[in-house]
């Protein structure tokens, strides 16, 4: 990724794919997730039932795990689906939920990496922190002294895991381990509403569907359009409000164009760093 | 059914008897299962508990299920469910969401048929086809030659299952093995949200648990009532937008008369095939 | 609690500790109950693995059980939580939903408050009546003769489950075993659509998380937030339409303030009993 004009061409591709996205996710959210998927133009598929993950990863253009809610069979079938995905060769995007506070999802996390795959992982600092293996506070602030901090975690993260990594907050990082981005949109109302956070890893796993060989860029993407959206609807007719502000989100996911995007985005590169 | 005239006793019905409809749905909708349920007058019980299920059956009215996330437990609660409808004389209408793609979907509904009962099948046009053991392409257009051929497929599934067998889409045909009828109502919008088709079925159940000696009407009555508040939802304020739509409805279908049905129904009788 | 003054400084509370409250819920209205935490101010985590429920009590403030859909998984993760939060010493609040209907769950509710513990209790009428081992109809209208019998009912189940009971309808009564007090602020409106006692109940474990102190209190601010905002929301613009209602109910817990409740509160203390 060289300028922001490169993230377009994957709006052509999920209008031209409209991928099918596979998703095992939690129970929570799993409405918000389907719903976003379709605002984002893909097509939504929750089958999780552990007898049917594995088959149906071959029906799909991408998997998206999150592991909010970890229910027995959900595990089994988060493994299935995710070897699948890998004898198939279609991309996986990992929301780690909660491996912070509950330390047996970071095995559990990196036994899908190595039995399947990871191509995306998405979490907050206390949980990329927790996969790095460092300490980290399960709640509250927990920032690093800089960004230049953020940006070796998320680098490394990326070289070590082998994939994109991305680390939200105020400030969003995504790296592939060898190039990383910023992202300051976004808007406090997204810390309102639950959901936001799953919502975007389902936007990924779609974006990186229609178009598997532009993963950085996809997520990238992703995390622009919901950053954007979230900050049209906050300032939408009672946007200052959760109820109005979940509805309006929808709709602005729904209606985003690269224009939009183009016009608010606030990215950066970083850096390299070695 | 002769005229629509006819399917106005079931809003007297359902005002009258508020039915206790019992669901075992799927996780992604369930909760607009639920709200819809409600706003069409009717009583929700989500009771899934494998241990639950059968004893639950006798105190509804009807029984919905929608086998969209089939986990183990909702597999064995659906059995169950559905052979105390059986032995307490309820109607039991059935989603067959994604059994084209997932062949192993057949057999079970085949079993709920077998050893319970299944009065309503609802799906789309690759769900029913796949029952009828024809192929079929579980994604994309997938149309038949001619409305002959989805009459007679909708009839002889209609005769072949002895229930009621209605299939969705730009123009939906519900059959009860002798008449059919075709409804050309609806709005794409119904596409741009998760659940729409989950809701029609649950809706369905609601009317088929107020009147369970008029079922064909209840299916018919319960497609008209999405179909045209869906019509009305698109047309309120930003409807053409996923949130808003989602929101207006649910209104809509709560605030559903027989006037509202009467003025824009385009509903059709095809004629007897032999 | 002497005046409706003593609630107040749970709103302090809650806003300086927002409390992490642990959910294990139905899956009907989860995403409603972590968005009313959220709206509420406080942290709602829905952790409900069966492996994980019993530690994850450690990081809460509050555990909330409501028994909806009982999966086998949640029926040991319930238990598994309640331990815990009676090691931790966390309150633990329990809507007994559908245990009027379900003979089976009484055992399972007493089970949880003998091996775990139980702080406060909420449900309808038929609820508590299946609780204090009184015949109940499971549906339609079971009044009881007059308000003594139903204070009676109430705090004589709190002194028998050694917990705040609160019964809510038309009038909800709410006891610590001593003291009553009735509220008759509420809509019909709350009826139409689901999970407005789910959310009641949610939001009581999010008050009572932030000031453990003060359950009693608590409870009672928790019923007063939510039939107020739900006044509140039933008189804004379209209102009296269950899609819009819901979406400004959020909005007003969300906006809640102690001038507010006050101005509106019908409260009333019940004559001590004797």
């Amino acid at each position: 990724m060289q300028t922001i004009d490169s993230l377009w061409p994957i709006f052509e591709a999920i209008q031209a794919e409209t991928p099918l996205v596979q998703a095992i996710t939690n129970y929570v959210t799993i409405n918000d997730c389907a719903n976003i998927l379709l605002a984002g133009g893909a097509s939504p598929a929750m089958c999780e039932a552990s007898e049917e993950a594995y088959d149906f990863s071959f029906l799909s253009q991408a998997l998206y795990i999150n592991i909010g809610t970890l229910t027995k069979e959900q595990e089994e079938a988060m493994v299935r689906a995710a070897i699948g995905a890998k004898e198939k060769g279609i991309p996986v995007i990992v929301d780690p939920v909660g491996c912070a506070a509950i330390p047996r999802r970071v095995p559990f996390l990196e036994k899908l990496r190595d039995q399947g795959r990871i191509d995306v992982l998405k979490g907050n600092l206390s949980e990329i922190k927790a996969l790095a293996g460092l300490q980290s506070q399960a709640r509250g602030v927990d920032a690093l002294d800089s960004d230049e901090d953020a940006t070796e975690l998320c680098q490394n993260l990326a070289k070590t895991w082998n994939c994109i990594v991305a680390i939200t907050g105020r400030r969003d990082y995504i790296s592939d381990g060898t190039q990383t981005v910023y992202i300051d949109n976004g808007t406090e109302m997204l810390t309102k509403i639950t959901g936001a956070g799953c919502m975007l890893g389902a936007l990924t796993a779609g974006y990186c569907g229609a178009q598997a060989t532009q993963l950085f860029e996809a997520t990238i993407l992703a995390h622009l359009t919901m950053a954007i959206a979230g900050e049209h609807a906050a300032q939408d007719e009672k946007g200052y409000l959760p109820g109005a502000f979940r509805s309006h989100l929808m709709d602005y996911v729904y209606i985003t164009k690269s224009k939009m995007l183009k016009d608010k985005a606030k990215i950066h590169w970083a850096h390299a760093l070695t």
